[in-house]
């Protein structure tokens, strides 16, 4: 997807909600928006906004002498969502067999409203849980989703964010294939490194595998050699959250985005309203 | 009031919005993001929100070669303003003499939630005024104000936004005392400028002066000599208006703030909630 002019003033909001997350010195925070101007007037008009957003992000790190701002944040997602854990799979092993994945993919893109890039708050876990186990799609390409499953021997999982890591876990626990899950090679937002993987038990359930970049989204050509192997050798992906959205939207039929919508730009580009839920089949770029 | 970090943001969303409000084509939009981060990025961290917003405007009028982007919305709120004139007339001449001034003070306030700077949309007119009207004041420096009004032969009025031009023409026709009406220069935001005045029938009560600047506040030094000289021998300002609050709250105590606070930035500064409805005596710049 490319980045609107609307994401701009998003772009100094995470700058600024970054750099407070960083616990940051208010005399830091006037060079860290000198610096964000800057590196956002240098962008070429056709990086997409995780690519920007990267930028930003690295700024704030550097000029905050902070490796990792939201590193307790995204402990108490986790630690959050795996309170809920056992309630999840319970509700998943409830289901008749024919609606256990659904279910399961339902849980997964519930666990999708744990982002700090949108908001410094999220809803309640339980609210949103509900809300998405009976809320219609508003783009179901499940049907070829599970088409696809049928004949693939293994799917590779982009994660998103930490403690929808959790949530992501009860949908591979349920997928009938090994599942190799791919998480952000340094911290970047909120998004789960391999640290954050591992406290969501996701080892018990797949290979995790850091993708060596720090851009809140899969820019391929910025992964490990490995990362950009295992996309090509897969049948099935799993791409999970907006960001994945906004640079694997277009990444071929193989893919598949689950995702909230969760702001306005997103909501135009995609075609659903803000608070739906989608899952999306990628389409070839044929520009 | 010092621009505050959060402000940054905000600056870019007014650019976009001003832009659309413009009916700018999209392949403008984008040498006007890349003009107002450079213009931002070259701002002194000394200048007041409306200063740098009116550099941010005139970056918008002239790419986009509109010299006035807001004047449709001013016309129609002026309009719409102007059906509820002989309704809020009534209403003060309903009050017992002793109310009539708060009643016409509060109705000038309730037209200040007419903002396209703060969002593109505001609420319902007759709705604002119902709650206004009502409302316990955050900061309420009316006794004040009454003491210095009887002393004082004149007045001195900052505009601020067209439309809520005809609720000043209210409390105008109620103040015991020749008033003189200042108006922005030069089209700025939604903010009135003489057209504007007139249309909403201000020549009627009051002397009209435009300021000779396009700054959505008041910067005196960037005012003509005949509105600093006003000033100057003024013993009693109103000022309306998030804008002239940012610009004219350390400009004495002769100065009184009328507004509602309608931003988080705003509210902060002034110790009081978003939502909140104020009459605040000016502070004197000790630094």
């Amino acid at each position: 997807m490319k980045t609107y002019i609307e994401c701009y003033p998003c772009f100094l909001r995470q700058a600024i909600s970054a750099a407070r997350y960083a616990g940051c010195e208010e005399k830091v925070l006037f060079e860290i928006m000198q610096q964000t101007l800057e590196a956002l007037h240098r962008q070429s008009p056709g990086a997409t906004p995780p690519e920007i957003a990267s930028v930003v992000h690295r700024i704030v790190r550097e000029l905050c002498e902070v490796t990792d701002p939201y590193r307790e944040e995204k402990h108490k997602a986790t630690r959050k969502a795996l309170e809920l854990y056992p309630e999840l799979t319970r509700l998943v092993a409830s289901k008749p067999p024919e609606e256990m994945l659904e279910t399961a993919v339902r849980i997964s893109i519930a666990g999708n409203i744990i982002d700090l890039g949108v908001s410094s708050a999220y809803d309640d876990l339980g609210q949103t849980l509900e809300r998405v186990l009976h809320q219609p799609f508003a783009i179901n390409h499940l049907p070829a989703f599970m088409k696809m499953l049928d004949k693939s021997k293994s799917i590779l999982f982009f994660g998103d964010n930490a403690g929808e890591t959790v949530f992501d876990r009860v949908l591979i626990e349920t997928l009938p294939v090994p599942v190799t899950y791919v998480v952000k090679g340094m911290p970047v937002l909120n998004d789960a490194t391999l640290e954050d993987a591992l406290m969501a038990g996701l080892d018990q359930c797949a290979t995790i595998v850091p993708n060596g970049s720090d851009i809140p989204g899969t820019v391929l050509e910025r992964c490990t050699p490995e990362v950009r192997f295992l996309f090509d050798q897969a049948t099935l992906v799993i791409a999970k959250g907006q960001g994945n959205y906004e640079t694997l939207n277009e990444s071929g039929h193989k893919v598949f985005n689950l995702l909230q919508v969760k702001c306005p730009v997103i909501a135009g580009d995609i075609g659903a309203e803000v608070g739906s839920i989608v899952v999306r089949q990628g389409q070839v770029n044929d520009k």
